[in-house]
Formats: structure tokens, sequence, C-alpha cells
């Protein structure tokens, strides 16, 4: 009897564990994972294009979509987010892209698939909105909050479990989207993809998430444009603002899976390898592990992933945090706790690798002895309110083209050197705004007017 | 009329090209593109485990196998290899490895999964053996035989189209294979896992490739272990030795995606970033539209990849040969030539990059400033013939492991320092075989006493 | 008679120059360069030790010293530097440090050598002071006073034309030796070694200019520690808190030759290569002329070098600021502009590399694949009134070495890794102190007590 | 009585020791340690001209070249070589090189500085010839033997101890001048600037070797151009071809102080790096230990150093080698034994320091994350016999440099990438020529001319 009334009890808690909302798991203190970045994953696997970065997959190869969504469950996921980035419909017509489906198709397409594979597991459906070319291109609020009105139809429809707005570079735009996801009375998350500078109009990163927490989101952080590390430190200085503030919020991550030392505040749009040179730069899983811990660490329970991450590097950090989580994810059972496979290999110098020590230690090579370690971002600092970054439907001519061309060859040589600034931990209290004001073109010394020599005075 | 007669020869032609075998599209001086390799791919995505890298993800997670060969079908290859890397039943068994399914079960499912795909296409199913613990641990000829008999038997009751013997580091077992495969009178593909330097008991690459045109094997060439330009280096080599022997054949390269320069003979296993930490090493498209282009250059007409490569890696090799191969493969579709997609980017400093002296031009950083750019490979040294290489049923005990541990901080210490030699390009004639001969311990100059300086005259 | 009486004029106009101070020629706009650092040149030479870094050479070995003056004369250095760098008697004989002179010989030796060869050109002979032992063991202000008193009179008895008090890391310690230097009435030029964080109690970098300035400094600035790029921006950091105070002064500049991107608040000292594995940070002759025209842009017109720099780092200080001060120094005599010297090499592609532009774009390669870019400095974090800092007469037994040995190994366990931060320019007013706090072991997570993968609950 | 007698015997030795030559000391076993290159380390201390690389400073400030002598000395050289390299009258009237001195008066000058600095010390005088512009430019043997035959006269007249034939790039001319030395009657040694590789003309270190040694050169061996390992490969080379020829020679080598894994046959002239930008490759002291053991370990009893070797590098050699000389060099008494002088340092982490494993295990960093390892070498492939090499004695004209600036350019644009290969040590039985025939403009696939992307037929 007695152990019949336990099966009872355990089955009842799983039920309600299995009903609780993205709210009531952080609340009562659980570590909810994320998933990783589409577009990239399904760039590398022919269903996206680099470039407009939509998200027509869901309606056109849905096999494709579901295939990845499975594999961020099985390695942990606790979230699956509706594949609708950049599906508001201004960015879906942007510069001559030209789609066969609808933004109402792809958005329902993507809420199916969502809910599918959230089924087949513990995990709960996130409908997302994102920047719109709307904002960039200075259109009124009324217009911008219309276009994420008309994605949240669709959510609501479809009856997602919460709303993430996510990937905003200007906290105003975010605090619009987060205005309108509030209307429908579910939990709301809010993300930018800034970095411990700010936001592209120079607001801190505190002051950013108190404005989003006014606004109602009951969860904010960052996303995407920098790697790991520094996406955690931007949350603590969210976390500070709100403290400070004297508000109450969750946190979330959800960083890149590159290395970006050398960002500056736009992250890793900047660096001449985005988006087809960064390879060099991907997260390991020992990497991910290190991350995990810290996010932890930091007071961040909404932990997951963005662009760069692979379902391996979730698995890495479900497997990190299995002992706060109590259990290992589905994808484990294909992968030996800090390289206890290995164990299992044929070769013994390889077997000599299967401990923490030996992959917690190890710094990489590059295999590129060409190339340097650090890359010079490209600078040109121009944000919404710029005219270079109004939008247009029809397709870059190859007269705008040109001028980019050379426009960008007289930066470069005129651009100075980036400075690298290493050290022992920064204290959030001390980490300062960087870079904030950015020229256009970056101001540099007036070229040196050297004298021919011969027309120098010679010493005797 | 002329238009419908037209259209039936069109649809004629097509039908006899997709009727093709291999070696009659060889023959046609056709280019063949294979597909990735497979368990580093489904090791990420969560099916696979490294350390005994078995497939058994056939059987147990079709959905997942049979969308990556969707990918790489979509991606250009003309060639689906069945999922059965290392399903042969001493391999499956091997270490303390065990499945649900059985060895038959497995090939048979690859076989489904590969002949499905394929039909979606046009391309070929090749059955696959590799190298096996029996013959690492000495097991005699007809044992080893047997093994691939016993994999050969699902090909043939599946009907693949044709046979590849692949990823073998002594070419005395992969002659055993095509001597095997050969029974079937399927064309027989031949690849082994060598660098310039030979085999793994010091058989010249060109005598390996003539000893397997004399055993059958119709196509010759290299799998794995080094990068793209190390491997079509190589089988330049086998070409060299094929046609100095009077002999004809064709030839195949299946290389990493890593760049492995600091590689000593037995290719990336030795490198210290094996398998968890070879992130930095991936190559990038164009790294691969290089390779593309040296491998055909080199008379090289089946040309695909191993471990690390990625759809859009193959991708990229079909962009590479369109001009060759009159067409672009469908997940181009989802790209733009040489970063033309960056057109539709919404920041004027990625559109600026969309061309191709900016990508073929970059040299991709690190991200990573504490680590080498080079490595020092593990050098054990040991192959077939030694203890260390015999093979077992049950698990690597912690004593066993323990030995392994101490052993490899002893051989790091002793052990001297690799060397680096760069230089401009070496003619095949006169590329030597180098560190043929290993020692199990490296030799080391005698541990120099020095004596106390108190001890020494001073000077004045 | 024209001729004449412009001859006259001429040397009469020399005659002024020569006669001119430190002070006049600082206020009429001219740039006055100094040499460079004297202990690691001469350590390379064979006459100095590294460790003790004291300067007997000075009395031991007048040919080599005169030697090296009379190198960076020839450079172009105004100011020959007494070779008095750690000369006061508590630091000639801390620690084991016997010497066959007394600090007396030595200083009064130094001061013989820099006047002999300021003869042979139009160089100012300034005597220096520097840090003290009994400062850093925490002995009064008044013992710390006379020490400074002691080289002192030699410089008076030697009448050398200004007194330096330079490489302080704390600022108390720099204004004790200023307010003793200014009881002479000879000119008193102050220099710290701190970086843009402040020195080693957290005072910021403008604040000690301040009280500098206060305490009689009439140049003051940055010394040793840092490399060049990073020297500026602290003096930049000094000459804004100097005119927020609404007070004067001249600034002066003498950094390191090492490129040290990745150090902490203690510079160079910090870094795993000091001091004999820096050698692939040295700058080049390109470096260093960047370096003298960010400084002249910056309003620092006192502008040399210290540890690192040899003669030809100097000459290309001078030749950069060629054009402000009119005449190239005689060692140029020796040195083609931007490489012009090539144009008489007999390989034609080195001839092809005598130009500008192709050094001023050149990324020098260190040759050392298997070598990280950058290094994690050591961080102990202890600095005056830590224990640790206690000094002593007597030589360093074995067993505080296996001490130190013991302790520096568990540091570098527990230790963080350092960040990275690399940007666009950092305004000044938006530099921030970084890591001013640091423990003698910096703090660190707990150790993760990653549960026995057994215990887990299995996923299904 | 034992006493005095024991004195007067060790007074007696030392005469003898002191009076023999050259090849008394290798054929009794002796270490024989060379000096460093003067024209690199002079050109730092400003009194040599980077591109002519002449010597006339030992006639125009014979104090700097006395300097460097006597620092070589103390730190244990045994040979003293006059600063004549590149003293032959068409090399120094070569491209509108003009100078004060006549070329009797420069080798004059340089043999009395030498002998000076000799007899302050235990060393032989070497006088030195080098390769002329002559042969470069196809002049006769007579002429080029004329050309030797001038210098070798002021050899005669000063009566130095041996001569040295060094820094030939082509055998044929080496062994002229080994023809020329040998008419003297003094000993004769002779070293060639070239790689593993062989010489300009191709013919193989070892039978380079073995001409020299029937040209009648005691000693023979390789100096500049490469980093020391690889120099001592080649001499291992030089070596194995005399023995197998049954002929006997004494060996040395007198390396770069610069790392140059990345050089082509010609060595660290191809570099882009070559000669402003070498800072990053210069090789730490204990780099110089590891080469000094290395050396001897092959037989080599002559060791010393050419371009970019400080007296520190050499100090390093002396050390290493002190148990087999039984002594340290004067100037180890400003060195303590790895790194023991850091006992005395002031901070204790860097007395932690002060032991072998700790120097011996660095890999130290660059300090220059922008810069990439390795370079691309130069390959223009040009040597004697090409028109390109012809010299002429007036200045190179604009016209000229401008055909060169364009010339680079374009071989730069069609040149392939460099390759590395990286491995176990090769034995020397095994070490292949490379890159022994390159073209003016090395080969390079025909552009491919890909077609417009709208040109092909679409997939679907």
């Amino acid at each position: 009897h007695l152990i019949y009334s336990y099966l009872i009890h355990t089955i009842l808690s799983l039920l309600v564990l299995l009903s609780q909302g993205i709210l009531e798991r952080l609340d009562a203190g659980e570590v909810v994972i994320g998933d990783g970045g589409f577009v990239f994953a399904l760039e590398k696997r022919g269903y996206v294009k680099a470039g407009p970065w939509t998200p027509e997959a869901a309606a056109e190869h849905p096999e494709a979509v579901r295939q990845l969504h499975r594999e961020f469950l099985r390695a942990g996921a606790n979230v699956m987010q509706t594949f609708t980035f950049y599906a508001s419909d201004d960015k879906l017509e942007n510069r001559g892209n030209k789609l066969t489906f609808t933004g109402v198709q792809i958005n329902e397409a993507a809420c199916d698939l969502a809910h599918e594979v959230a089924n087949e597991g513990d995990a709960l459906v996130a409908g997302g909105v994102s920047q719109t070319p709307s904002y960039l291109s200075c259109k009124s609020e009324a217009d911008v909050k219309a276009i994420f009105k008309k994605q949240l139809d669709v959510f609501i429809k479809k009856n997602v479990d919460f709303l993430i707005a996510e990937y905003f570079e200007h906290v105003e735009e975010a605090v619009w989207a987060v205005e309108v996801l509030k209307e429908t009375g579910k939990p709301v998350a809010a993300s930018l993809c800034i970095g411990p500078q700010g936001d592209m109009h120079g607001v801190s990163a505190g002051e950013c998430a108190v404005r989003l927490v006014k606004a109602g989101a009951q969860i904010v952080g960052i996303n995407c444009h920098f790697d790991p590390m520094t996406c955690v430190k931007t949350v603590k200085l969210m976390k500070e603002g709100v403290e400070k503030a004297g508000l109450k919020a969750h946190y979330m991550v959800q960083p890149l899976a590159y290395h970006t030392p050398d960002c500056s505040c736009q992250g890793f749009i900047d660096l001449p390898e985005f988006p087809f040179g960064l390879e060099p730069r991907i997260l390991t899983r020992w990497d991910m592990q290190k991350y995990a811990r810290e996010a932890y660490n930091a007071g961040i329970h909404f932990i997951g992933g963005c662009c760069g991450f692979e379902p391996y590097h979730i698995r890495a950090v479900a497997e990190e945090l299995a002992p706060e989580r109590g259990f290992l994810p589905p994808a484990s059972e294909k992968h030996g706790n800090w390289g206890a496979g290995l164990e299992m290999h044929t070769k013994p110098w390889v077997r000599a690798r299967a401990r923490r020590d030996y992959w917690q230690n190890l710094k990489p090579a590059s295999g590129r002895p060409l190339c340097p370690s650090l890359s010079t971002p490209d600078g040109w600092g121009v944000t919404k309110g710029h005219s270079d970054l109004l939008q247009q439907k029809e397709a870059t001519t190859q007269d705008q083209l040109k001028q980019l061309f050379d426009r960008r060859s007289e930066i470069k040589v005129t651009g100075s050197e980036p400075e690298v600034v290493m050290g022992s931990k920064v204290s959030s209290k001390m980490a300062a705004p960087t870079a904030r004001v950015i020229q256009a073109v970056r101001p540099h010394a007036p070229l040196i007017k050297f004298p021919k020599r011969q027309d120098l005075p010679k010493p005797n």
C-alpha cells in the first residue's frame, strides 16, 4: 500500500511539474534550459539563407525544423522557441527577399512544429518576436507595434505557453515589443543583444533592464551578439540595475557559441569573420560547461543558446547543471561525462584522455598558423537614426554595393587599431561603458605629412 | 514537333544518367560528389557516442539518420554511403559497448535509409566496410575476412549500387577487404586513412595504391585522418604509383573538415584536441571550395568528405564544381555564391562583404588568444603488432585507465618537440616519407646532468 | 660679411640651445627625447644581473655603460639619465646581493659617465631615484626619505641638470621622493610605473598626477611596466586630472619596448614571461614610430623609453618626430627612412620592401606556432602592507623558495581566467578602473562537487 | 712544495691551452664557442646600415665594434671573427653605397680590433670572407677569386689565427673561396647559409660538404639564414655526406637567433619580416640552451651564432655547455643559472620563477593577438644566373624600384599558399629536398572562370 501511494504521489508530482509554466518553474528555483539558435544551425544544414536569415523553412521544410527541435529537446532543452525569428512581414520582404509563403503561414507552421516536439518531452513553447527593419528605418511606434501584433495574433491562436521579445539592439524597440506582448496576459521574457557597454543608443545595461521590467517583462536578459562569458557579465549588470531600482525579475541568457573577445558594442556582426568565417571561434563542449556554471552562479536560471549552438552545446549545459536539475538529458546516453566515452576507444593514447582534468585544461590549437587570434572589428558606428540604416524592399543594386565596397576600403585605411585590454576580473561596479559614441568614420589623427628626407637638415 | 522530340530526348538522357553506375559516371569524366562523415555529425546531434563511434542510430533513431542523408543529398552528394561505419560485430561489442540491436539489424536499417533518400534524388548507394578490431588484435586473415563477409551479405541482400572499403590504416587489411568485396561482382572502391608518409607499417602511398588496384579495386584513394590538402597530396602520390606501375584506376578523396598541419603519420587521432576540442580547426566553406578545385585539378573525380563535414561543406564542394557539373545543388537555393546572400543583410558593412575577394582573402581569427596555433601530437607510435593495441570485449577497467594516464604523463615529459617545416609547394616526386619509424617511447637525449653551479671552476 | 655674421648667429643660437635646461626646452614647445632603460639592455650585454637589477656596472665596467649612453645619444636622446636605478643602499644590499662597490661609488661613477657622454652632444644629465625596498617593507617616511637624500647628495655634488623620481608603484612614496628632490631647487620630474587603473593602493592616475604636481614636480608621467600605447593612455588620464584640478605641468612617458596587452594592474612583472621570455613581445621600430606620434599628439613632449628599449627604438622615436624637431639624429646616417636603406639590398624582392606602406601594414609573425598570443598574468595581488613584501638582507633560503614554488602552483590551479576586452577606442572619460582590488588568492567558485554519474536518475 | 708545483703545472697547462690553434682544440675534443653576428647587433646600436650591411664601422666607430667583441668574449666566445663581413670591394661599392674608408682600411681596422679583444681572454682571431656580388653577377672564377685574395692579403699581414669562408648560398663560390684561403697554409673553415634542401643550385647539403672538404676545408658547416634547430639538422646532413664519402672534418654551426619554421630554401631573407620586423621571432636564452645541447649531441663542436645573436645568447650556449667545458664564462657572474638570480627579486611571485622547470616549459606569448604565428615567405625563386640578380654600382633608381613594387604585388596575388608540415622527428636519411625548383612566378592553377550564377541550370 505504501509503495502504491508513493507511486501515485510521484506521478501526480510529475504531472504538476509538466503542467507548470515558465514562471512557476523559475519561482521554484528550477533551472530552465533553452534551445540553441535555429538560423545558423539550419543555414549549415541547407535550409536558411545567410543574409536575409528568414525562417521560411518552417513552412518549406518542416522535417528539417522538426528534427532540430527534437535534437535540442533530447539535449536537455525545456523550451521550444517557435522558429519565428525575423518572421515579421517587413523583414520577410526586405531587400529583394522573395518567399512563396506568407508571414502568417510561416508563423503558424513554426508554432505547430514547436508544439509537436514539445509534447514529446517536458518542454514549454515560447513564441518569439525580434527587432524589425521598420524600427531601423525610423517608422513610428504605432507602425512597429502593429508588426509585433500581427505575429502575436498567431501565437495566441496557437496558444503558446509564453512569449519572448528577443534580439533587440535598442531598448526602446524592446519596450514597445513588451508592451504589445503584455496585452495577452501570458508571461513575457525580454532579451537584448547588447554587451556590457549598453544598447546602441548608449543606454546602460542596468537601465535597459529597469525599463523592460517596468514595461512588464517578468524575465529579462541577453541573447546573441557576444560570447557566453560576455553575455553573463551583461546580465549581471542588468540584475544589479534591477535590484538597485528595487524591482524584481528573473534572468535569462542565450549567448553565441563563438568566442568574441574582440567585439565592440555591436558584437559579432562587426567581426570580419561574420557570418562565413566564424568556424575557428566555435566553443567546445567544455567551454559550454564553464559557461553554464558561471551563469548559474550569477543567479541566472533560464540558460540557453543562440547562433552557433549545436545540440551538443545545449547537452553540455544540461550535463554541467545535472546536479542542480537532478537528471541528465536523454542525449547523454550518447555522451560520457567529461570524456568518459573514450574509455571505449581502440587507441590507448585516446583512452588516456578519458578524464576531466585533461579536457578542462586543454588549450585547443587553431590549426591555422597564418591566421591571427583576434580581429579588428568593422566599426562604421551607424545605428537607428542614421540614413545608412534605412531599409528597402528592392534588392540592393550593383551600384549601391559598389558604394559600400569602396566605403569599406576607405574606412579600413583610416581606421585606428582596436585596443586589447586583458586583466583580472572586472567587478561589475567598475565595468565602464566603452565605445559608446562612435563616429560613422572613426576619428583619426590627420595623416602625417612626413617631409622628404632630403629636405631635412642633416645631422653633422 | 521539334520541341516535343527535344523533350523526349532530354528525359531519356536523364533516365540514362540516373541509371548509370559509379564506374560509368567516372568513365564519362563526371564529377561524383560524396557525402560527409556521419559519426561526427551525429555525435553533435546526440545520436552517436564518441569513443565507440558505432552506428546503432540507424536502427535506434532512423529519423535522425534519414535527415542527415537528406541534407547531404540536398547539398549535392551523388553517393549515399550506408551508415555502417564500424558496424562489424567485433567493433559493436568492443570494450564494454552494449547495444540493443544486432549487427545485422543495424546494417539492414542503414541500407534501407540510404536507399530511401537516394531515391529522392540522383544518388547511388554505397555499402561500406571499415577496419576491424580483429585485425589490430592480430587475428588471422580468415577471421578478418569473415567479419567483412558478414556485412557484405547484408549489402547484397539490400542490393547496394557499389561497395567501399574505407578507413584502413594498414594496406594489408584493406587488401583483404577488397578481396572479399570483389567476390560480389559489384564495383569496389578502396580508401585508406593514411598520409603522405604511407601506411602504419611503412608501405608508401604509391605502393598501397598499387596493391589495392591489383586486388581488384577500381577506385582508390584516401579518407579521414588528415585535412583536405594533405589528403589530396596523398592521393596524388597514389596516382603516381599506379601510373608508374602501368595500371589504371579512378581516384577518390574524402578528407576531414579540420585543419591538421601538425599531424604526424596517424593523423588527427594523435592531436591532443581529438575528439572534443577540434572546433577551432573546422574548415570554412571557402577552404572547402579551394579543396574541391585542388582535388579536381589533381585528376580526382570522386570528391567527398569525412569527419567534421557538415552539409554546407559538401554544398561548397558542389558550388565550386558547378561549372564542371553544369548545375548547382538544391541547397544552393539557400546560399548566395561567394557571399552574395549578404546583399540582403540589413547592415551596410555586412552588405560590403558580399563579394568573392573578401572571403577568399580573409584570414579568420580564432578568438582564442590564450591558445596556440599548432599542437604537439601524441606520439606513442604503436600500431598493429604491438600488445597495446590488443582489443577486448570487457570495459576498460579503472586500473587499466590509470596505467594509461600515468604513461601519458611520462611520454609527454620525455618527448621531444615536433618540428615544423613550411615552405613552397613540394612536388610529389620530392615528397619524402617522414616519421615512418617511431619508437613506442620517442627517443630523447639522456637527461642532462647539470652540475651544481658552485661545483664548477669559477671564471677569473 | 653676411655669411660670417650668419655663422656667428647660428653658433650663438646653438650655444643658447645647449645651455637651456629641461623646463626651458619644454616651455618652448620643444620635443625632448629620453634614453632607453639601462638594466635590461646591459643584462643582455652581460653587465647587469636580472633579479637584483642593480647598477654596479657604472663602477665595475664603465666602458660598457659609456658605450650604451653614447648609442642612445647618437640615436637622438636629449637626456642622459644617470645609471642609478635601484642604487639606493637598501636595494644594493637586498636578499644576498653582494657588491664590491659602495652606493656612493656607484652613484658617483654613474654621474661621471652621464656627464662625459652628454658633453659629446646636446644632452642634459638627469639624476634619478626610484622606489625602495624600505617603503615596501613599511619603513617610516623619515627612513625612506633619508635613503633618497643619500643619493641626492651625490647628484648635487656632481651637479646634474635636473632630477627624476621614477618607477614608483605607490604615489605616496613618489610624493616623498619629490619632496626630498625639491629641496635642491633643481627641476623635478616624477614618473610612476602604473597603468590606467591607478596605483597599487587604488589611487586613480589623475589623482596621482595631482598629488605629484602639488608636491612640486614640474614634469609628471609614466615609465616602465606597460607597453607604449597603454602608457600614453595613462599619461592622458594624468593630464586630464591635472587640468581638471586647475594645475599645470609638463608630461613625460618612458614605456616598455614590449607589447603587454594582457597585463593587469602591476604590469609586465606579473606576466609569466618576465623577465627571461619576453623576446616575442619586443616592439619593432615601426611600432615605435606609431608610439612617438601618439604620444606627441597627446601633448606629451618628453618622450623616451624604459626596459626593452635598444638604441634603434629611440632612433625610431627621433625619426618619427624629425619634422617637429627639424633634424634627424646622428644614427640615422645608418638608417634609411621607412626602410629606404633596402634600396641597396642585393636581392630584388628585398628591395621591393623599401617603402613605408610595406612596413606600416606588416603584421609580423611570431615564428612560434606552439605558443599563444596572450598570457594569463600571475595575480597574487599583494602590495605594500602585505607581509609577503617584507624585504630582507639575507639571501632567500631554499625553504623560502619551496614555499613560493608550492604557493604558485596552488594559485594557478584555483585562479580564474583573465578576460580579454577589445573594442573601439575608449575615450579617456570612459576608461574605468579595473582590477583595483585583488585578493591574495583570487576568488573562485567553490569546486563543483559533481555527483558520480551512476548516482543520477537516468533518463529513460 | 706540493701546492707550489701544482700551481706551476696549472699555469703551464693554461699557457699551452692559450697557445693552441682551432684545429688542436677541436682535435682534442674541446668545445669552441663562436661569437654572434655583428651586422644585426650593430644595426640596432646605430653603426651598420640595413640594406648594404657593410662593416665600415670597424674604421668609423672602433669603440662600438670593440665593445661588442668584448661582450661576446665575456659571454664565452673563443673566437673573435674580424668584422669583415661583406667587406669585399665589389660589395662596399654596390648600388650607391658610398663610404669614406677603403676596403683595405676597413679590413685592417677589423683585424686590429679582433686581435685587441682576443688578447683580453682566451680567444682566437678568425679572418672572414663571404659571398660576393661579383659571383651573383656571373663574373668569372678568376674575378671572384681576386676579390677574396684582396681581403686575404690583409688577414695575412695582420696574422689572424685561422680563416672562415662563410655565408655562401652557392657551394661553387664557397669552393672558390676555400681554394684561395688554402694557399696561406692557415686552417680554413667553410660555412654555407643553406638549409636542409641544399644550395641554391640544388646541390644537396651532403654533397656540398664533400666538395668543401675536398677543396681543403678542415671545418665545414652552416651559418645564418635559418634557426638553430634547422641549421643543426643541415650540419647533420653534411656530416653524413662527409662520412659516407670516407672523408673527415670538424663541424661548425652559427645559426640565426630567430625562429624560422616557415622559411623556404633561401631562409629568412624571404620572410616578409626581414629585416625590420623580426622581433617576435627572437630566441630566448632557454631556446639557446636547447640548441647548444642539440648541436653538441650531433657532434658539432664549433658552436656560435649569426644574425640576431646578442651577447646573452652566446652566454646561454656557454652555460649549457659548461659541464663539458669545465667552466662558466665571465658574464655568468651576472647571470644565475636557469633563472637563479630571481631569488633576489623583490616580488615573491617572481622569486617563484627561480627554477629550471619553470623556464624550460614556458611557452612565451607574442603579445600580438592581431598577428599570425607563421608567414608566407616571398618566393621569387631567382638565383645566380638570373638577370634579376645582376648587381650595379649605381643606386637603385625610382623607376627600378617601382618595377619591383609592382612585381611583388603581382606575385603575391597569384602565389599559392605555403604548406605546413609538422610531425615527429625526421631522421636525416628521410629528409627530402623540397622546393628545389621554384619558378620566378610560382605556378598556379589558371584563374577559375566561374560562370555567372544566373547562367547555370537551376536545380528543380
